[in-house]
């Protein structure tokens, strides 16, 4: 399934929600990520996000569709990617 | 039509965008917008975010559902909304 994942962390734990996305995802933009990703491979990555983030303060949203298709991508401006240095 | 928007602009025209932003769309998180918009509305937006827009540092993107039912939603942690205090 494709999904688009963004994460609102306190400072002290973006670093660790950022290597974590990376892993799975690929990172467009501030903390958001997108990619293709399989059911078993989502819910490795919701539990590990859990360990880090602080669930009274910290919030993680996921948009899941079962297909890259029915989503079209528009980008305005610059193109940023995963070889920028972020962070 | 559904879509999920978000920008990465630089400090001083952050609350340009996100008012703008928010005269079409529901803020989620962060600089992440959603909700159903009109191909009309949608053009009308991009023409005003270019216009806020530095276009060669900032960026802007969108991902469009053609049905917000193809789309599930998952949120992890605090659910925020527009009545936060956000800027």
């Amino acid at each position: 399934m494709y999904v688009i994942l963004m994460y609102d962390c306190g400072e002290k734990r973006v670093g660790k929600m950022l290597k974590l996305c990376r892993r799975y995802l690929h990172w467009i933009q501030n903390s958001v990520f997108e990619g293709e990703i399989s059911e078993v491979g989502l819910k490795e990555l919701c539990i590990e996000a859990k360990k880090i983030m602080n669930e009274k303060e910290d919030s993680l949203i996921i948009f899941k569709s079962r297909n890259e298709k029915w989503l079209d991508k528009e980008i305005i401006g610059l193109e940023k990617n995963s070889t920028d240095n972020f962070l």
